[in-house]
């Protein structure tokens, strides 16, 4: 019973010297508000509380375009042979199904899951994602299993979108899929996408963006852009299309996480990155993407 | 490095002002320790420290029959048609077998998992579970994926024991179902269900509670009780049966939680809400449980 | 959100008679700090913090040796009649499939799971697996499901090196297992074995180590070791070999752990503990393990 004073002995460590101060210290909601109350400007990690009192740890970029982005979810291809199999937490675990149109309903509940610090080998999903409210989206690629400290060096494509959309869609993904489900069958392609936003690149640029893609993939999209809840022809749902709008209704190759439900060739194209492999796993070829896209967990900032 | 230091200078923040109070705080064990020692009289999340140190968040319920109940966990069935897939942490996530008998084992172990904030949407399950000395115990029924502050609103039925029978059982449903383990091949029925321990409804009622069943269920049941450990006529193992008292053996279809392993055409009837869809998801005919319960998260409370 | 201040009180709490003193209080990133430092002797649950920040409750043997070993991990076989399924988090939850070489990839990436009151009873894994820096290994057999306090005393078999041979291998496992992957066809047997390190035994001794693996296995193995990365005769690869060194290429039966393809019988030999069930669950015959053995969670130690 005695053992755990010592956390308490640990945490409390630090204030020691404050306890003459005024109590002006409050423990911040997002990386922005850490960065214009604190004047922090290392990107790292930190923690952060949400109004709900969860404490939690993740990672701030301070840096990119002004800085104070908040890492809120990681989107990490575990087993791209698995269709919709354990770990496949933004889209279904429960292999492909039309009895579960929804799948494991992660982008809009408030189930969290994994730790910033494995967020490039496991999918993550903090508080910040449902709880922050916020104006602006950024998206990093980072290789599997890169360490915290070797992220930005490692990300070969990030980029964020400038246009306040958050503010017409609930503040947040969380908010903003409740009103475009992920979900089999909850529209049609075309009529049915969400928004699609512009973004402005950080590192690589629309051209290195669009190469990611097949050379198919590239007729059907046009790259510059990051689109919110994609629809393809069979009515299956997608969550995010990396960097693209869709002109064409083969969605599955360029956006990720997903509903329950892929009847095309049901379940291969189910899974958190849906059929990035249908010509083969990184092939380039066909509608299949390259292995760098592939093999990189995709980051998801709030600002 | 330097990073985490904040969470220490937010952590300290609210005691700057107690630098000069008597060390009288202590963290609460449970919501019925918190309600009598500090007077709080709110529902909502807080903090809990089990014995051995374990700090986590949870809900209390402050209010319904003088107060003090502790939310322990929750029974969330993600997919009726996955039978003991994952996802199905109260019963098993191996599909049925003779071979885990036990099944995941949840009931009685110390495996803890989710978050209160998801409760209704994922399984979740606290050190309170196994940690806290309670008398009572308290059940809710509350739509899936509702948000904290609306649990009560929406819940549609709920009930409480007051006999205090857990005093008889080791004072909470870790050490009961120690005593009655859930598990497949333990017992027959009618000969070795456990207790039926009747119940007081805080909302709702005997008639509607049993309503919520197929008319064939009904037949079979008393309301007005809550019981655990329920054995089938194929010697199959349920945790708790929602409102009601066994009077046949096909406990399957109101008893929720379970061994590894339902005989009866395996593995239909093996999941957290066991046989619920029998004859159909949600139609209350025959067999079958009504959508309103079958679409509800079951919450656990002790005090 | 008033709710959550009681944790910070209760935080706090224990610092308020610390006001006066100096700032002499961090918090431990090891047992062997913890012990070395505050003079800490006894064994239980305490709470240390990560080079990044995390702070995180785990076991410390205090007494061993010297004491100031730091459980990190442990491997518990939920289902042994599953093979690579889900609970199969030190090998593959995956099946088998050569197209998943290093299955689930935990020894060797930062993703953790479980918590230590439930180290003998689900898989696992805290961050200082990966960020503590030692020179030995201890490993401790302890049957499933016992708790915290009855570990030492059930533990019917206790192990640990002497050499200080992780100086040789970056510091930790993490870092050995980056050197020698847990990954199928990462090499062949028995030239690409990893190293077998001798072993001083706590509880028990080589014959009785020797005796829980099955009578071909004891033909094939020498006790009085640990072996970290062995490969068998169908190049697949396992992360430790329980207080043996193998002399032929069956390592399956005495080896846990696994990258996430074992082509004999595929996929019989896939899980955390492999293959110990060769000849049967727990008949100590031909190539099987004894049901002791089998049905003990294996904590892993370092300092």
């Amino acid at each position: 019973m005695a053992n755990w004073i010592l956390l308490l002995v640990a945490l409390a460590s630090l204030n020691l010297s404050l306890c003459k101060r005024e109590p002006e210290y409050f423990s911040p909601r997002s990386c922005k508000e850490l960065m214009e109350r604190y004047k922090t400007e290392e990107d790292g990690l930190y923690y952060l509380t949400s109004p709900t009192g969860v404490v939690y740890q993740t990672y701030c970029d301070m840096t990119t375009a002004g800085g104070g982005w908040t890492l809120v979810a990681s989107v990490h291809e575990n087993n791209l042979y698995g269709k919709c199999t354990t770990g496949d937490r933004w889209s279904s675990q429960q292999r492909g199904s039309p009895n579960v149109p929804d799948g494991d309903g992660s982008w809009s509940n408030t189930v969290t899951f994994g730790n910033a610090e494995a967020a490039t080998s496991d999918d993550f999903k903090n508080p910040g994602y449902y709880d922050i409210t916020a104006e602006n989206v950024a998206v990093w690629h980072v290789p599997n299993n890169e360490r915290v400290g070797r992220w930005k060096l490692t990300s070969f494509l990030r980029y964020h979108t400038e246009s306040k959309f958050l503010r017409s869609y609930g503040g947040n993904l969380y908010n903003l899929f409740k009103i475009f489900p992920v979900k089999y069958n909850a529209g049609s392609c075309p009529a049915n996408h969400g928004p699609s936003v512009p973004v402005v690149y950080d590192v690589g640029d629309a051209s290195f963006n669009h190469k990611l893609f097949g050379p198919h993939v590239r007729g059907e999209t046009e790259p510059g852009f990051i689109t919110f809840r994609a629809i393809n022809n069979e009515r299956a749902a997608m969550a995010i299309c990396l960097g693209v709008k869709p002109k064409g209704c083969n969605t599955e190759h360029s956006c990720i996480g997903g509903g329950g439900h892929f009847p095309e060739a049901s379940p291969r194209q189910c899974g958190d990155f849906a059929s990035f492999d249908w010509d083969g796993y990184g092939t380039n070829a066909g509608w299949s993407a390259s292995k760098q896209v592939t093999g990189a967990a995709v980051l998801l900032f709030y600002r």
